[in-house]
């Protein structure tokens, strides 16, 4: 009556991992975060061609606890927990019992109680992930945290450019536009730094701040100015609907200073990568000529955030399973 | 091409079971209610720890027809049916065929024709999974008929003391606040009392009737007064948003005379069991410290509903397979 | 680590299938038609009995692109996929990045690069699902785009009409109702031409347009008088939430001359068979009794739209499956 597991994987679990969440790039070492992305290609290379389900989450469950919005990372989540065989909750505040006047904090203790193995938490709260870490057993996942960080996210965008140059030592990476509002930049921060690479962010002086610079961050105000010596490009989305007020005059004026168009490839690396985390305004921080040119990987980003959630679902339950096993 | 199915099961289907719908428990005898609890036992045991997935379900489509909202309720009979091996739909009343005209005896036909093989039906009109499994061949799981029966809210309820004490002969439990709209108490008396328990019912005068009086339950308007007696309370949820009128004359008041708190709880049995179903009102009808402290079993309630639904899942559907084949 | 995939298929794949794409019925041809109700058949007797689940898409994703809302369609698909074995994604407008100013061809191919396999695409704009299929590389399959084509409902139509005929060649089937604003009209009408089927269109003159005569389908505005000579009458739903002008005085007025009632039915063949595509409005287009009669076969539709939607998802992604591995 039980389905058969195969007790070989064709991956032995990392002795270095301990680690039973993903709350931040910020507190992770190089060495994880290589961990991670070594782990993340070989469930790449395993699940396409031949497309096989694997089974290294068979029989535990993912609870997806999305307290804001999110189809696109929700279904990333979700589509790599049930591709590693296991078994998927979606929790989302409409309509759940927030409205009955629950805390967030019952909510997830509640759903730990169904027998969740592995939370995934959106909230508009920073923190609210690793607040919830010391109220449930289960290992939590950050999808988002307010401005605070989206270790996920972060994580797909430095294994795609990691995919395409082999290693992040020495190059440029340039993140541009919202950086004030966006936890992808934080989180691409951090693990770009650790990893050797040169960062820069670069927008207008409303959605940059010079406090980045305490962290060996080059602040820029001219896409223009660092053109020239930048191996890659991350051109974060203008999230028109968290701003209440204007950060510039008009969205004409930011696509004349800071959209990535043919002019300014032209004038760009000749391998430079265009990345940018949909979804993206066309005309706005880019142009469609570029966004499906040649030098764009973005619809590889949206295939590694697949192949990263995998891996981040399966280290961090590998590890508490080891480490309940050990006791 | 076809996924082995394992012949034997690590359980043997009971012989006295003969039920293709749980539509109340009322109507069921103190052998079937122990048939359910020890399937279920058997079904917690056997998942966790090992965190199987089960096979029972293969191949299986476990329908949520969920005409009134509730995200834990569905959750629940999800993880249920597809922790066995069955695949699940969603259904539910908003964006569904019953905005353009439909019959809900239309819509639960139109979804069996989809091959479902068992219903779980929730709607504000009591007796509706009565009448659809008279319109319908599939099972019928009653997931809460208006203030009628929650069934399986009940079994988990009694599957929790029952787990804890071993037996719910001769025990005292209470249940405490909302009686008159609410389905659990309705399903919880029923089957407390079939299996030997006594019986409290205990809130203001609005929300308690004397009508239980006739089926042997005590009727009591003050908590102070039943508290030294009770072996298990059962703090039932007040239903704000189902309220159009006041039942009493502030929340403030309700707290003050039927709140479990720690003054309360030093006055009670030393090995009293609080329970909730959630979602809770911290405050209202139980303070944090109560809610999160050692007498507490809300969250066990929480993992058994999943255990529960298990068993009548794997119950109903495997007698209406018996009566197929021996026809 | 990994499930065995068995090897041996119940079903070889049909040589002369070809088509990554199922984009309407019109460009179809009989044998593709029946290559299609053939599968469904195998399927359907496959799956129902022993309820086996199959492993055809194994390892394989169906993304529900769903611009349009449709909890029927949907779940058809979506059951279809899941007894296939494959994982499902669900995408509807409501809540998703279309709202953040991402175009749909942006929207769908993010949706493949998180490597969906198979698209289901619904929309209001006819032609959508053409133009998606020229911007992605998997397998895209329409699931209504506005008034065009709903082809998979046009096949589960044709499929119910089969199976109680053994053959279409002949048969004189009346579609009624809403023909001008029906995609449903559309595709049956392309796919019953091709198989030998007389087509009459038949309802109130706004409704119905000359239009169809070119294609050598019968125009008739009585219901009366084409009855006795009907083998098939398929009751198109009246769309009231479609209509923005009244294209008939009455409801009572439609049902006096286009409702199926016992009265007519006395009229009618002795082996008429009754179809309306649901959600049915009792007492417009039908009555109670006759669509719970002896002549429906409304709810062998629904079943059959799970069988033919198993079909067409493994025909489309074999055929590109086949494709890339003969590169």
């Amino acid at each position: 009556m039980m389905m058969e597991i195969q007790p070989e994987p064709f991956l032995t679990f990392p002795e270095s991992w301990h680690r039973h969440h993903l709350l931040d790039l910020e507190s992770l070492s190089a060495d994880e975060l290589m961990t991670i992305l070594n782990t993340a290609a070989a469930f790449k290379s395993e699940t396409q061609g031949f497309r096989r389900k694997l089974t290294a989450l068979q029989g535990k469950t993912c609870a997806n606890l999305f307290f804001e919005n999110s189809t696109r990372t929700r279904n990333s989540f979700s589509l790599a927990a049930r591709r590693l065989g296991g078994d998927t909750i979606e929790f989302t505040s409409a309509g759940s019992s927030i409205a009955k006047g629950e805390t967030y904090i019952d909510t997830a203790r509640n759903i730990e109680a169904m027998t969740a193995d592995i939370m995934v938490v959106r909230h508009s709260t920073p923190g609210t992930p690793l607040r919830l870490s010391k109220h449930v057993d289960c290992c939590v996942i950050n999808a988002g945290d307010g401005p605070h960080e989206h270790p996920t996210q972060g994580l797909l965008d430095i294994m795609t450019i990691w995919e395409h140059r082999g290693s992040l030592e020495g190059l440029t990476v340039a993140l541009v536009g919202d950086i004030a509002y966006s936890r992808t930049a934080r989180s691409n921060i951090w693990g770009l730094k650790k990893l050797g690479a040169h960062v820069i962010v670069c927008g207008p002086a409303t959605l940059v701040s010079r406090y980045w610079e305490d962290f060996g961050v080059e602040v820029v105000y001219s896409l223009d100015k660092i053109l020239p010596r930048c191996d890659v490009l991350n051109l974060l989305r203008i999230q028109f609907e968290r701003q209440h007020t204007r950060p510039f005059p008009s969205v004409r004026e930011y696509a004349l200073l800071f959209a990535m168009n043919r002019e300014r490839l032209a004038r760009a690396k000749e391998d430079i990568l265009i990345m940018a985390p949909g979804p993206i305004n066309r005309g706005v921080e880019i142009t469609p000529d570029v966004a499906d040119g040649k030098h764009s990987v973005i619809l590889d980003q949206v295939t590694n955030g697949v192949a990263v959630r995998m891996a981040v679902l399966w280290l961090v339950s590998g590890a508490r399973d080891r480490k309940e096993s050990s006791r």
